[in-house]
This record gives C-alpha cells, sequence and structure tokens, in this order.
C-alpha cells in the first residue's frame, strides 16, 4: 500500500482550467417552450411584417382624427355610429383593441371619450392622428432580428415569438454528461445526487454507470462518448486513487487535489476531446465538488453564466466558523430565527449534514474564518430559505 | 352598447383575497426526482437504523484505540498488519471510508497517522474510541423523521433518501389549471405565455380551451373541473366584459377592476370550489396581472410562499418614472451599462416592449413614481440580468 500525499492546487486554478473550455458549438432545433432558458444559436428573423395592416390599440371608436379636433367635454361633436368599414366621413365604428383599422379611419377613441347616444356617438374630446393605432410593421418589419444569436430564451419572449409564427428555435445543444460511480459504499447516494444536480444545470444525463473496478473504469475512458464525463470515487487518498492513474495514462491529469472542502480529492483533467471532473466518492465531499467544479464546467459548456448555483443573501453569524488557510472551506449551514449557525464539525461526515442543512457559507482560501457576530453570506440550497425585501416583492412587507 | 366604469380593487385588497385561499390537501406520490422543489404532504420516516453497524468514517486502519495509546512521531508504537477481522490485540486492519468496522476495533487511524512497514503498521500518534468511526444509527434510527411534513424538498435530500432507501414520497398534488382563452386577437400568444407561466410556478396544465363566444365560456364555467381556472381576454371596458358577468351568473365575482397597469381589467372571483382569475386579453396585461395575481393564487394552492416570481437587485435610475397614483404600475424596463432604463411609453402596447424588456420595476399605489437617478429595485425576467456580489458567488470576483 502507497501512501501518498496529494499534490495541491488552488481553486482559483481550477477555475481558471474551466474557464478555458469553449461553449459547445453543436445546435439543436427545440420547439420554443421547451427552449425556455437556453441561448438562442442563431438570431430569429421576422418573415414579415407585424402588424400587416394597422389595427386598433385599445376598445373604442375608429375615427377620422381631424374630425374630432375640438371636441370637449362642454361641446361635444356628434359623430354617426357605423356597424363595417370602410368609415365614411362623419362616421365613428365600435372597434376593440387587436381589431383592423377600418380604411378610412386614422385614430381610435378611447371609450371613455365617447357617449354613444342611439344611432349616433358624441366625442367628448380630440385624438391626433395615429392616437390608439398600431401602425403596420410597429412591432416588427420583414429581416428585422426578433431575438438575437446568444440571446438565452425567456418565458416573455414566447409571445413575441408565438406572434411571429415562430415556434421552434436553434439553441446550443444540451451537453450530454456522463456520469461514472467508481468507488465507495455510497454509489447510489451520489448517483442521485449528480442525476439531479446536473438536470439542474442544464445537462442531459447520458449514463450513471457503475465502474467497480479498473477494468469497467478503463473502458470508459477509452470512449468517454460525452461531453462531460463525471467520476464520483475511486480518487480518495491511499490506494484507491485508480481514477487519477487511469486518466493521467489515458488522457491529461491536469490538476489533482483542488484545495476545497469538502471536495479534497477532486481533480480535473480530460480525454481527447472531453472534459473530465473527478469527485470524491462520500456524498458531502461528491456535492460540493461538483458545485464548484462541475457545474461550473457543465455551465460553461452549455454557453450560461459560469456562476455558483445558489443565491446568496448576507446574515449575522450566531457562532464562530473556523477554516484552515489555504483551502476554499464549503461550511454547512443552518438558518435559526435570522442568524446563521454553522453545523456542528462532529456531524461534518455524516449524511445527514448535507439534508439538515439549509446552505453554505464560502470562507475563502485566505481566510481562517469569521468571528461570531460577522455577517456572511449565506447560499440557500432552497429559494425561501434567505430572502430579503430587495431579493422579493411582497405586497404585504 | 353600454359603457361602464370598473370598479375598483387596491391590489392589497385582492392579495388578501388570494391569501385566504388554503393549499391544495390532496397528495400524490412522486419519484423523489421528480418531486424536487414540492411540499411534502407527510414525514418521511425512518424504517430502520443507518448505519446498522458501526462504519469507518475515513481511509486508514481499524485499530483498538487503547493500543494507541502514547504513541507519537517520536516513538511510534508497531501494530501487525491483518487482512481480515476480527481483529486481535495488537493487530490494524487497512479500511476505506465506508466499510464495516471489523469486529475488535473501536477507533480507523488516518494514512497520516501511520506508516506500513512490510507486514507491520507503525503509528505515529494515539487515538480515542470512537475517532474515525460513524456509529450504528449515527446517520438515523428507525422511526425518525427524516423529512418533516411540510418540507421543501431540495436536490440535497435525494441522498439522504437514497441512504434510507427511500424512492417515492408523498407531495401536494400540482394544482391542475386550466387556461381559457377567451378573446382579443392575441389569444394564442396568451396561450403560449400563460401555459409557460403556470409550468414555472408548479401548476399542471390540463387544458388550454379557446372560448370564442359566451356558450363555449357558459359550459366552462358551469363545470371548471380544474384547480385554478384562468380566463384571458373578454374582460375589458365596453361590451367585451362577458366573464364578469357570467362569472357573476355561475359563481362569485369578488373583485372586478383591479387597479393594476398594465392590467387593468382583472377580476377575482370563484366558481364553487374553485378560484378563478380573470385576466386582460393583451399579452403585456395579460403577462403582468398574471404575475401579480395568478402567480401568487397558483403558489398559494401548492403550498408554496406567494411570493413574486422575481429576484430583485437595486440599480440607479436613468430616467424619472412616472406612474399615475392609485395604481400598482408595473414598469417595463431595460438594464443598460448598471443603470435602468424604462421602456418608452410609446411602445407600451406594443408585444415588443415584453421581448425587449429586461425586466420590471414595481411603483407602489401610493406612488407618482420616482426620479433619475434615484434606487429602484428591478425585477429581472432572467436570472443573470441583474447581479451583485451577495446574490451569485463568483471566485474571481
Amino acid at each position: 500500500m502507497t501512501v501518498r500525499t496529494l499534490q495541491r492546487c488552488l481553486p482559483e486554478t481550477a477555475f481558471a482550467w474551466i474557464d478555458r473550455w469553449s461553449p459547445l458549438t453543436a445546435t439543436a432545433a427545440l420547439d420554443s417552450h421547451a427552449a425556455v432558458g437556453q441561448r438562442l444559436a442563431r438570431a430569429v428573423l421576422a418573415d414579415s411584417d407585424e402588424p400587416s395592416a394597422a389595427l386598433a390599440a385599445l376598445d373604442g371608436f375608429a375615427v377620422l382624427a381631424a374630425e374630432t379636433e375640438g371636441a370637449s367635454d362642454y361641446s361635444p361633436l356628434p359623430l354617426t355610429l357605423a356597424r363595417t368599414g370602410p368609415l365614411n366621413p362623419g362616421a365613428a365604428m365600435p372597434v376593440r383593441s387587436g381589431e383592423p383599422l377600418p380604411v378610412g379611419a386614422d385614430a381610435v377613441l378611447s371609450l371613455e371619450l365617447a357617449d354613444v347616444a342611439g344611432k349616433s356617438l358624441e366625442v367628448a374630446g380630440g385624438v391626433a392622428p395615429g392616437d390608439g393605432v398600431i401602425q403596420a410593421g410597429d412591432e416588427f418589419r420583414v429581416g428585422e432580428a426578433l431575438l438575437p444569436a446568444g440571446h438565452r430564451l425567456r418565458i416573455q419572449d414566447l409571445g413575441w415569438l408565438a406572434l411571429a409564427g415562430v415556434d421552434r428555435v436553434a439553441v446550443h445543444r444540451r451537453p450530454r454528461v456522463r456520469v461514472v460511480l467508481a468507488g465507495g459504499y455510497s454509489r447510489e447516494v451520489d448517483g442521485e445526487l449528480l442525476g439531479a444536480l446536473v438536470g439542474r444545470d442544464g445537462g442531459e444525463l447520458k449514463g450513471l454507470d457503475m465502474a467497480p473496478d479498473t477494468g469497467t473504469l478503463t473502458t470508459t475512458f477509452a470512449r468517454p462518448d460525452a461531453d462531460l464525463l463525471l467520476v464520483a470515487g475511486g480518487s480518495g487518498l491511499g490506494d484507491n486513487d485508480h481514477v487519477a492513474r487511469l486518466l493521467a495514462e489515458h488522457g491529461i491529469l491536469a490538476h489533482h487535489g483542488v484545495a476545497i472542502h469538502p471536495g479534497d480529492g477532486a481533480m480535473l483533467g480530460q480525454l481527447g476531446e472531453t472534459p473530465v471532473v473527478g469527485l470524491p466518492g462520500a456524498p458531502l465531499g461528491c456535492v460540493c465538488a461538483y458545485d464548484l467544479l462541475g457545474c461550473r464546467l457543465l455551465r460553461r459548456l452549455a454557453g450560461r453564466e459560469p456562476l455558483w448555483p445558489y443565491r446568496g443573501e448576507r446574515l449575522p453569524l450566531s457562532r464562530k466558523i473556523a477554516s484552515r488557510l489555504g483551502r476554499l472551506e464549503v461550511c454547512r449551514v443552518r438558518v435559526v430565527a435570522g442568524q446563521v449557525e454553522p453545523v456542528a464539525v462532529s456531524e461534518g461526515r455524516l449524511f445527514r449534514t448535507l439534508a439538515r442543512a439549509d446552505g453554505v457559507v464560502l470562507v475563502p482560501v485566505q481566510s481562517e474564518g469569521y468571528p461570531a457576530g460577522s455577517e456572511v453570506v449565506v447560499y440557500g440550497f432552497d429559494e425561501a430559505t434567505v430572502m430579503s425585501s430587495t431579493q422579493r416583492y411582497d405586497p404585504h412587507g
């Protein structure tokens, strides 16, 4: 048995290596609903003018603006009510928002400025040409870029696309992620967690493979068949670091022993064109290392901002957090009565720390921690863990 | 044609009405992966102790702690290396994190404190009983609540559930939402938007029905067959407010003309046990009224916090925002070079304002707006629109 000390790599070095990977160029045509949250690979162009002719912008009466000049509450002007267009001189025609403006009209009088009296209309105010009208081409003109390439599609864009008759868009393909469970007693647990995390970060889970021995792992490494390979387990101290050895043999072991805790044994490398993240087998370290390294790399490949996946909020610390200099500490915390409370170190090795924690506080490499009473940024696992008035609108708050 | 002025209802009154609705009590058993983000209807109980026997908490050597007493770098103590348990006196056995502790051992010596020399081990430090050991029942004991009722399931809980062998959980059923497109030229656009918004807010889209006439609407109102009914269009000023009339005839029209803009014609009511939100047909008003009223009601029925769906961030305003007293204004804005810029009012009626806006600023009922240069909270449609260092961890930032 050979005992070896892991070579240490600073998190910044690991992040810099990750950030050198480029977004996938492959594209896919998706139903626009399914594409929400993804970046457009190409601009969406309009193939016609919209609207093709003038429309009423509100419920009211189509009129010729010049005929309402001088009308007021005190001296209303009468117009004849017409049922259909084209609009004759002296007439007004009821229109609803979005209906075509009849030929002969150039404005829409709002209901507030009109009183119906039998077959005629009393106009109580003047309008200018174009008032209450959406002109032909006001929404977009043929050839116009409705949404630019690189735009991240939002729900709010779906109406705009529907208006243009666009139901499929080209997006960057979701990275295909293969998860290999290489060791440790927690393989199934790691698989559960990593499968869900890959989905959260926009990856398509290509496989969740057990690799109980170096033979199986060698087969996978020879042909990863994915855009990103995540290997959990088999990367600890001692004799079970065969993942690092095989990675160095079949490809490049770029960084081994990224200085994050939990997650100490994490490594980065590549097999041909496929980046590889080696994660510890212990679930807590596996999730921490995935969130810091795997998530960033996956988002990078997907063309998304390479950001930490949780939202933060400043809150006071009820007990001190201690951390060792030289490593990025992911400290599990609870939020109790608006205060951040670190989870006891004695619980650190248990699965339960993850389930019992509300979120984490990150202690940078160059810090030894934070004293009780200081303000720290807590990143909540759940959207509702931390919430300030500036983050969420609450009409009662 | 009868012209009527809408009765006005303050947003707070509408919100209070919404907040009287209770979460659905019906439950569903879901695969735990699919249940992420939903609230547990019942506590998840452990049906065994975990672990059932003591495990190694780290890679190292199983020992009897008493036999390491007094060992140090300067005076290492020798132990015999054993391959299998039970552990005899004077022996140490290599174990990996998560493996069962052999009978006879009560601690795990870490690799750093041990040097292998042939068939014996040099112990360079003492350990106490229980060091490096996860004791039987340390994770959980039979009958313990792994997760309480009401807990919102997070990805981080999946490992904990997998460890306990739980693959299905009871959650509050997703509210079934029927969307009825009652009027206006933008029915299809409204359908696209509302379908996606309902999905975002945890509803299950039960139907997307066209109701071009009062007959169709009457049929739906007689038997809504959903947990929430959203009716878009047919709720404006003028003669096309048949939704309000039919709602009052078949059920209760609780509030009509909620003072929000865009979204002026919105109404609230109920048909038997089913709450109804009437939304304007114009897409911009439809989305604004949905986000303020429909989203809140849907989240309420789903047992989620009844919150506004977008995250906010304080940023300076580059041009003034004007609003009319007495209504909640949803002002579409762009974020340009870190400054908030309201979208021109002239664009207010166009679909494009929604696609071209980055988010909104809310102006309360009692405010006439904000001067240029003031700090406002902008709610971004996309997660990446607004982002401060306190909201997202960026290791380079």
